[in-house]
């Protein structure tokens, strides 16, 4: 089958590989109907270290069940699926706690043995506690929509969630990403009134005020902290979601969050290290939450508003393109061409 | 009067300083009866740059109201009050919403014109908002449990509703300074089941059994996380309450904690910057809270419970000076002969 690999930073490229088969009987095959691009591939395409191997790519997927396993219990061939963007027996203490991206005995895709979401099919393991089963056509007109409950809308409603959004709450969303975006969208679903969006791609945020942005603030740094703290009194906003994951991000956050509010990350940190003392959460009692989605928590939950078309998450996608075009998927979201881009395989 | 004052590290003087007066309608001067010396009057013990004027110290005390300013309503000579740690008008926004310690008009003791606890009298601003009255005579046997909720036991109390403790909770507390078995007594309340406390001081540690510590590690840094370990299935405890504020008592508490689950620190930090990226907090989803205890906001609800002996967090100290042996407590403090001094002006 072809798959997309990276082979260092810059270096994507789609090769033809082994087809994926069952090994363990609690997997499943799945052919991919629809994938896509993560800003956090963004991440190894600027660093990777070149590799005479190369990596599978791509950790968010939907498609059809081709083959189960022996143990497999609550899908068969046919099934249109959802796959979270890490896989899970969806069983143990930590999953039944809300931690399935910590799953005693998960991972993640493209590595271990385990292929991408960027290819044409994948071996899944765990299948049922990983999959979830959708009732859709690979033909329907909400794959794009479905395809963000494997990641991206889910990962803005984990920010939401652990900053306790609730009906009236004041939001500062730092990103204008697919993540950062998706984080607006999940906020006013959870009752935000005020939510200032901190981008600069006028596309961009215009999507996130038709999502709910009341404020939109270009700038960046020292001077969008001054911008937010002008909007809001000169106190920032309770609730802070930062979906990029630099340190200049966090910093933002750090600036702009009320006393004794909290800054959700969901943007995976590029960082170790940040300033947690005095001069910056300890002082005004501020929490830091956030952390890998565990979208497979609330997938069952959002599944309902999407099929119903309450929710419209996959206006993210801004591009489609085949495996073939996926090396320069990767370029166009890196210029910022792209939001966020689908891969019909 | 007589007072305590700093003049650099290790430099702790009793010294005749004019007597309060009076400055703000909103003032109140009360007569102290009995001050402490708190572990975070240890960090400028030990590293104050000298000087020549020197810092009034204490910031924990109760007293006799003996004058009040035109304005205070609420107060009258004669009255025994409690002072929280921080002084604030108790109806701005911030004192509303529960964080006192950042309130918009308030501020700390021992600066900016205000004198500190370790004197024999002491000007209260806002003296309204800040004080809080108690049934009691100046010679009640009550008078160091209710000191306690000047700071010690109710910065406890703080950790452990940050890290919102509740029945069943199994938790961790770093530190077994009086803050910290301040905080096993606090999420013993509160209804933990599990309380591991971190501590090598036997006696300090045989108090925290009597609060409701069910186990005691004496080991430090890798070895006490391990221990910890070896304690919870290798998994560690949904809470840790950080009481310490040291580098080495952040990264226990980093290396101790559950999956999904909550640091909560209530030291002040001696540190700025510390590990936050995907290997520390973010990729198991920990949340980090904690600041400066906003006691003001608790009082009242743990007074009664003091009162009515329910309550007996005052066991915390276990030496009484006058105010001249204040130097001499602040010796044995740091020397770890006293865990906590009184001061009995």
């Amino acid at each position: 089958m072809r798959a997309a690999l990276m082979y260092g930073a810059g270096d994507v490229r789609v090769e033809t590989v082994p087809d994926p088969k069952l090994v363990q009987p609690t997997d499943a095959l799945v052919r991919i109907v629809r994938a896509c691009i993560c800003g956090s591939d963004l991440h190894p395409y600027h660093q990777m270290t070149a590799t005479a191997q190369g990596s599978p790519m791509g950790h968010e997927f939907v498609g059809i069940v081709e083959e189960i396993g022996a143990e497999v219990r609550t899908l068969k061939a046919g099934d249109f699926v959802i796959a979270p963007f890490a896989w899970s027996d969806n069983t143990c203490d930590f999953c039944r706690e809300g931690f399935q991206t910590s799953c005693r005995h998960g991972g993640f895709w493209g590595r271990d043995g385990i292929g991408g979401g960027q290819a044409e099919a994948i071996r899944v393991p765990l299948a049922d506690g990983t999959l979830v089963k959708a009732p859709v056509g690979q033909d329907s007109a909400l794959l794009p929509s479905l395809l963000t409950l494997s990641d991206v809308f889910l990962t803005g409603h984990h920010a939401a969630v652990r900053g306790r959004v609730g009906p009236g709450a004041a939001v500062t969303v730092i990103g204008d990403g697919a993540v950062g975006l998706s984080a607006v969208l999940a906020a006013k679903r959870l009752g935000a009134e005020r939510i200032i969006l901190l981008g600069r791609h006028v596309s961009r945020t215009d999507l996130g005020r038709e999502w709910g942005a009341t404020d939109v603030v270009a700038e960046r740094g020292d001077e969008a902290i001054a911008k937010v703290k002008d909007l809001t009194s000169g106190d920032g906003t309770p609730v802070v979601i930062e979906a990029v994951g630099l340190r200049l991000a966090y910093d933002t956050a750090v600036g702009v969050v009320r006393v004794g509010g909290t800054i959700s990350r969901v943007g995976a940190p590029q960082y170790e290290d940040a300033p947690v003392g005095f001069g910056s959460l300890f002082g005004r009692n501020i929490t830091l939450t956030g952390g890998p989605a565990p979208v497979r928590a609330y997938l069952e939950e959002l599944l309902p508003e999407v099929l119903d078309g309450r929710l419209e998450p996959g206006k993210v996608f801004d591009r489609t393109v085949s495996l073939d075009g996926v090396p320069a998927a990767y370029q166009a979201m890196d210029a910022r061409d792209a939001l966020k881009v689908m891969v019909a395989p």
